[in-house]
């Protein structure tokens, strides 16, 4: 079986965002029990509750594991539960959390070749000692298995496979197609458990659809999946900045192109959005775009929510990153129950 | 009148640390009253209380705004009071902040070429455009205008010079003298008032005290200090770590070279201990060390501590960065009272 904890499933900046004094990000700030405060887009899974990878590192990691009792040390004076951490890009969003990780605990980094470059061209992160934080490639497309921190498989293999995308927002380069972005500087991901064989796909960044990733999507348990925008030009209509998603390397949930009707013939049994952005209207939980993904099928990721698979219901805890981050909501579509929790309800159905 | 918000108090990896599992830091995580939670070390200053400067960007940035209502954006779609940060060295705890920073509202990042040379070496820090984040260099020795986001002078002027310190961990030379640090990597910083002259020290790390920085320091309102440790070899001794505190460039609260005796001619009105690490006795409430440090004058910095200057009294406010931290903890000397308070408890005395 797997374990996997949302630590947070906002995009870059996070929810509110540090200069955004839009209408959502004002509500996040009072507490509105309809804007819920999110850190940034991570998950974390473990198959023995012991040991754990957390897919993204997050800028707001340090206090993802705060949040988090599973991630806490348990053991010994120094150490903890974090055996490895995989990055799915380059962005700020994605890598910027490792630098909370020094501090002389040995865990492996997971990254394709073109991110682990970034890493190494930035010297910042020798922070980490490479002899203790080793950095491990994942090459395209091939499964390859995660480690525990002494080197022993942990059961779980993990495969990298390019998704359409873009090169890290500090590494574009007008001059050149694609601003620079090669295959590799967006990943999607795929874990599964040796021993069972479950698996879900980790997918943060996603400019389109593929048949590829179509193929390999199809019947899968679950799938965290890009919701950085409602629509594609939502920013520039809220006068927010001049962008598109296109433009930054992301598809929007609704519309002909988008991930609702992408995903409408998939079959997937689990499908929660993550890296929301703060001009996404379905990040309201009252509003009339969350109620329309919801009734595709979909569910909003929210700090706190557990999911396993199989899937044996609904296990969600908002926990508050701020004193009034009060609510969290949680809607579960198939026959599971609807959800609206405090600080630390928890509900579990079977 | 200077308006200063402590918004956090922490050494690098804050309290509790991520893979801390000492007895401070289990009591930190389960909200213990006596050991309040704290980010990494970083104050911001106003004169006016519309606009702000961050000394020190600490990994916690997007949370300590979230934390500080003063540092929410107040005007218009996008913005932020933060018109600028000041940087001390290149270590994580005191630039990775700055990585909380991007989406495009103008401010100014200060520093010593030193430091801003660390910036320039690491394309990461380029997720903040230059044309809107302008890098304005902080000469040793010499007083420089603190500029508001559109380039008129705040009212504010700030001197950085050189104190004993090391260049950043990651940037180590154990081939060379000092581990390639030289001067400029590590800064203290005098901020004054143009108009009143009212000013304060801030001086985050510091390896010993110079005639120098004693010379500056004498008779001032209010100083920030390097408190990293209580005792040089304490980190050895609980198994934490094999560096004493000279090793990573920080002088030890006690002893004959410590900085309260260092401190006990210099007639500084206010003194207030930040950058401390976990593993020091005195960051517990309730320990002897803080009892000692208290009666010979000293303050512990605690996130939401508001301090004036002129000091108008004491004016405290422990923000919960979590659920949990419930409790902050302060006690002033000088006929000011003893204040032991709650999430959002504010008391004022004049």
């Amino acid at each position: 079986m797997l374990r996997i904890l949302v630590l947070g499933a906002a995009a870059g900046g996070g929810f509110p965002q540090w200069n955004c004094n839009c209408g959502a990000c004002r509500k996040a700030r009072a507490g509105d029990a309809d804007a819920v405060s999110s850190h940034q887009a991570s998950v974390a899974v473990s198959r023995d509750g012991e040991h754990w990878f957390v897919l993204n590192a997050a800028p707001d990691l340090r206090q993802q594991i705060n949040d988090t009792p599973a991630l806490h040390p348990k053991h010994g004076l120094r150490g903890s539960p974090i055996a490895g951490v995989v990055v799915t890009n380059g962005d700020v969003d994605a890598v910027a959390g490792l630098l909370n990780l020094r501090e002389g605990t040995p865990f492996s980094v997971y990254g394709h070749e073109r991110v682990l470059r970034v890493l190494r061209d930035n010297s910042i992160f020798n922070v980490l000692d490479r002899e203790l934080v080793p950095r491990r490639e994942l090459p395209l497309g091939r499964a390859v298995p995660l480690l525990l921190a002494d080197g022993k498989p942990s059961g779980l293999t993990i495969e990298a496979f390019a998704v359409p995308g873009k090169v890290a927002l500090y590494l574009e380069d007008p001059a050149k197609k694609g601003y620079g972005s090669e295959p590799g500087d967006t990943v999607g991901l795929h874990i599964r458990e040796d021993e069972s064989g479950d698996s879900f796909f980790f997918i943060s960044s996603c400019a389109h659809m593929t048949p590829d990733i179509a193929a390999r999507l199809q019947g899968a348990s679950l799938v965290f999946f890009d919701g950085t925008l409602w629509a594609d030009d939502e920013m520039i209509k809220a006068g927010m900045g001049s962008k598109t998603g296109a433009r930054m390397g992301h598809m929007s949930m609704s519309g002909s192109e988008g991930t609702i009707a992408a995903f409408r013939d998939l079959n997937v049994a689990r499908k929660v959005f993550v890296h929301i952005n703060n001009s996404n209207p379905a990040l309201l939980s009252d509003s009339p775009e969350r109620r329309e993904l919801e009734a595709q099928g979909w569910e909003v990721g929210v700090a706190g929510m557990e999911i396993t698979v199989p899937d044996t219901g609904v296990r969600v805890a908002a926990t508050a990153g701020r004193a009034h981050a009060a609510g969290g909501h949680a809607r579960a579509t198939g026959g599971r129950a609807e959800a609206r929790i405090g600080i630390t309800v928890r509900q579990t159905r079977r």
